[in-house]
């Protein structure tokens, strides 16, 4: 029934398996993508947003590396902020409000328009394995089909099952049927699996809402986008509103927790900590009585409401009584109520740098079958799996991003080498070197990467390296030009910045913390260069700080470059670790399971001490 | 949880539900639609197309009373086409393709900008009844959601059953969950049901096909609209293309003969006759050797296809092979395969004339569940659903249309007095008077009706008007004018129509067969009408039927004027029939079972003879 054999099957078709299937088919290889429910592709399942803090730098990632999260969002978003803007540039996270029907539609064109794309729509219930390697699955209605590889991003689908107060039913999303089998299979195979947690707010009329008793947050005043082609900003936007619970919110919301299946036992698993129900805030921070509520319209057109920061499962009559509560909700109503759903992960310590997986060759694991949450998150892992997929079957190198290239290099390292026995959501501080990894610049670290192993197209390597050639030569001209005294000082005087007496580089004065791009655009050999060059505005924020931050990028880059070394030392892949007498039992342990590919990998891995290092660094001649 | 009680519930929010729930809420009743899967709402579940032969009638008499659907057509349109246009004006059939994604947000639009009209997720698992009245619904989670009426539009999903090939699984629609306990409950009231099946086609990959190979079906030059409101007409639209199955294509497809669900015994309830699966058609017509098919795009921008005429529930893999034997399908890619569905249906004689259950009080069907077929009969039947819903418990008179002012007449009278044992689809055959059922003139006829119950708007009524006014001039301005032989005879040689010697009114020479309202046009005095008075298309359309029809028109009207005079005699609610000993006994059963409201109604009942009826009339003096 299906051409021969596919080069790569991607089962699952949200943000992590429409990625892995875009950028196999765009590397060229035969890609199906086979979902339960072909009109349900890039589907939001919670809420109506990509990126914010670390994962807006995410999806830059990913457009960098040419996958398509980022031109998506543009498309189909309704409100864009640049979150952080008042801290450092590392801080700077892109995040946008999306409609959410325009986006899975913009996937599913954007899909339909990738070459090398088929689609099929059945639940795979199965997986074709010969020996320890992957040959295909098995539709629930018992049709083979055959490939070289095969990526699974089953999301909460696996085993799902859905919790609102003392009721509970099989699914994978609301009104969507849950899929079995392959974690059984799975099992059979050696895997050891377990179970995860994720939950979602209640969807409300926003005709029933009091928005004037809230207070409006508005888009960026001259937003920026995702994406580093060119597609459009936003000319109009939608206002997301804010409102809060109160101590009369939580005390009605506590009447329902004997019912409550987070907390009377039905529910075992752990939830994502940084995105807990408002029954978890309440009792965790239970000398707080008020939380933030953000009211997110999920499109242009639809009166339907996302309440960010309400998710429940709480029984639908006490999350209604407590909603009619809060300021602006007295008279909501409610499309559905909020719930929980508990599905199947396999930790990810079973899985290479590659995200195949270490018992089944060329089996790719992405998005929330690894323990993590967050679009973004999955996003990442089904390019990266989906990218390492076509490599392998064509006997090429893999495709690994290092802690210092990408946040989704930190997302990579981090899931194989610690594991995660919670849903694992991407922070800037689980990056060592925030400061490289900056949202403005991961055109600049990724796309030639992604150019040479032919994923990032011609289009956007010139385009990066456009920026890249323009501002090296503004940074140049900073170092090389000097001022006036008599032209900077007004602008310091009013910055209450100290004067200066000689003339000297104009980089100097531009380092000092108050001094913006704004304010040396003042100056008319600076906006001389700037018109004569036609010089955009990414050019000009890519400029400045490499200017202002120098010193910083400098030093850490320093580090980075330090830690490359122990990262070259690479531990052979079948090493003996049990011939190491001096290493500690716990340490021991976790290198056999974790096997790391280096010495850098192995020193991450929790319970190996220094001293265990020192072991493997004399025996490896260190 | 709920504003304490809804005038009307809308079970399930497919073209039935749509309807129903606009039209109670628009008549100004606090509705709720409630349905599995707020983002199915206006769902397309099979073809991607309305109107038809009948059907478009239908669509234009929904728009004609206030309804939706047309609107929603003509927004969502990719094709228009008249059918029928060489025939007479009575058999002219509006039909258009629609963009499958974009009907279905379209409806959800225009729904969320209604107001009265709630939404809310979740399966409705049962029927709140007090006595016989109903009086709310209950959910699966257990909710229950008090109302005055209730109207169901189940759809395919009561109890609903997929089949393809030896395979079989529970489900609504491919992908979605069936639903259960509503038919249990029913019955357990005292209702019949039964079990009806359909079937759609595979859809398929556009890109794999070869169009050069088969014949493009594209849409009129000029293309027409549904709504009588102004919504705009195409300027560009999207082809069909033609291909045909051929002797090898049914050979390939009997080779799955023996685990054809339909042949083996599995399926046992009935499918639509005159929309049948390909085995079907093979198996009807064994000597025709081939079967046309219809390649239809699913929208502007989706390579998603829909095969029609390949509707099948054949194995996946026979529906492979034979499709890849049709013409310009050699390299076909599937997106899913054909599959039949069994579901639950309620014998429509246990309904009244506005749909309401005689069973319980102010319970009301529409659509599938009532043995039809087709969106447009569902469209019309949840529209009058939500209508009589609205007026009865505002203690309003019924709102019924007679099978000479409405198809949607014919439509329900047929139900509630035929029943059916089949899915039941309307035909132009099976209206008495379609020379006065016309596409052209449903404004005229139901307009006016829907804007006294509160239904049509002001500007409908006044388009109506305008138009009715503009072409009652100008018919009568043919009969008053009198042409000039030497202008008139050019025209009338060329078509070979005799000459005319004497001059005479325009009206006669009009009502020649050959001659159109485009002849008409070359004569100075009938340009200067139609500039002065800046008549647009459809006044010129509407007066040229209304002339050169006049003789079938006013001889239909006088033949239903007559059988005005049977509906007219009513026979009381609870008439007893066993007094009348000499009704035959099967005419006593079936009457005693249906309860005809007129002497009219009992005459069309299946073994009520024209003795029984004199009996009647006897009996009722006259």
């Amino acid at each position: 029934m299906f051409d021969k054999e596919y080069d790569v099957i991607v089962v699952g078709a949200g943000h992590a398996g429409a990625e892995a299937a875009a950028a196999a088919a765009n590397l060229g290889s035969k890609t199906l993508l086979i979902t339960m429910n072909l009109q349900t592709i890039g589907q939001m399942s919670c809420n109506p947003a990509m990126g914010g803090i670390a994962k807006g730098q995410i999806v830059r990632e990913i457009d960098a590396l040419g996958g398509y999260s980022g031109i998506i969002t543009d498309k189909s978003a309704i409100q864009f902020k640049m979150l952080n803007k008042s801290k450092g540039p590392a801080m700077w996270s892109p995040r946008a409000q999306s409609d959410r029907m325009r986006f899975a539609e913009e996937w599913r064109i954007a899909l339909e328009n990738t070459p090398n794309v088929d689609f099929y729509q059945e639940m795979v219930s199965g997986l074709l394995v010969e020996g320890t390697k992957i040959v295909g699955v098995k539709t629930s209605l018992g049709l083979e089909i055959k490939s070289k590889s095969v990526v699974l991003t089953n999301g909460t689908f696996l085993n799902g099952l859905i919790h609102i107060g003392n009721k509970q039913f099989g699914g994978g999303r609301a009104g969507e049927k849950a899929s079995t089998g392959i974690t059984e299979q799975l099992l059979s195979f050696g895997f050891d699996s377990g179970r995860m947690k994720t939950g979602t707010p209640p969807r409300v009329d926003g005709r029933s809402l009091d928005y004037s008793a809230m207070i409006p947050q508005p888009g960026d005043i001259n937003p920026d986008k995702f994406s580093y082609l060119d597609t459009k900003a936003l000319t109009t936007q939608r206002d997301c509103h804010m409102s809060h619970t109160s101590a009369l919110v939580h005390d009605l919301l506590r009447e329902g927790f004997d019912r409550s299946p987070m907390f009377n036992g039905r529910i075992k698993s752990l939830g994502p900590r940084y995105c807990p129900s408002i029954e978890d805030k309440i009792n965790r921070f239970a000398d707080k009585d008020s939380h933030q509520l953000f009211v997110e319209p999920e499109g242009w057109n639809t009166v339907e409401v996302y309440v960010n920061g309400f998710s429940t499962s709480l029984p639908e009559d006490i999350q209604f009584k407590a909603l009619r509560s809060v300021k602006g909700f007295e008279k909501v109503k409610f499309f559905r109520p909020g719930y929980a759903i508990e599905y199947d992960y396999f930790p990810p310590t079973q899985l290479k740098h590659t995200l195949e997986t270490k018992l089944i060759d060329n089996l790719y694991f992405a998005g929330q079958i690894n323990g993590t949450t967050g679009y973004e998150e999955a996003a990442s892992q089904g390019l990266m799996a989906g990218i390492n997929a076509h490599l392998k079957i064509n006997e090429k190198d893999p495709f690994i991003l290092q802690r210092d290239e990408a946040y989704i290099g930190v997302l990579v390292d981090d899931l194989i080498t610690k594991g995660t026995e919670e849903p694992y959501r991407m922070f800037t501080s689980r990056a060592e070197y925030r400061t490289l990894l900056r949202q403005d610049n991961a055109d600049l670290r990724l796309t030639p990467m992604s150019y040479k192993i032919g994923l990032a197209s011609k289009e956007r390597l010139v385009r990066m390296e456009q920026k890249e050639r323009e501002s090296d030569s503004f940074v140049q001209f900073f170092r090389e030009t000097s001022f006036v005294p008599d032209d900077i000082n007004p602008i310091l005087d009013q910055l209450d910045s100290s004067l200066v007496k000689q003339p000297d580089k104009m980089f100097k004065v531009f380092s000092r913390p108050k001094v913006t791009m704004d304010h040396m655009k003042e100056l008319e050999p600076v906006s001389n260069y700037i018109n004569e060059n036609k010089l955009g505005r990414e050019v000009l924020e890519q400029t400045e700080i490499q200017v202002k931050y120098a010193g910083y990028i400098a030093k850490e880059k320093n580090n980075a470059d330090k830690l490359q070394r122990l990262e070259n030392i690479k531990i052979p892949d079948n090493f003996d670790y049990s011939k190491l007498k001096s290493l500690s039992f716990e340490a021991r342990e976790k290198l056999k399971s974790i096997k790391p590919v280096s010495i850098s990998q192995a020193s991450r891995i929790s319970g190996v001490s220094p001293s265990d290092i020192s072991v493997l660094l004399v025996y490896m001649g260190r």
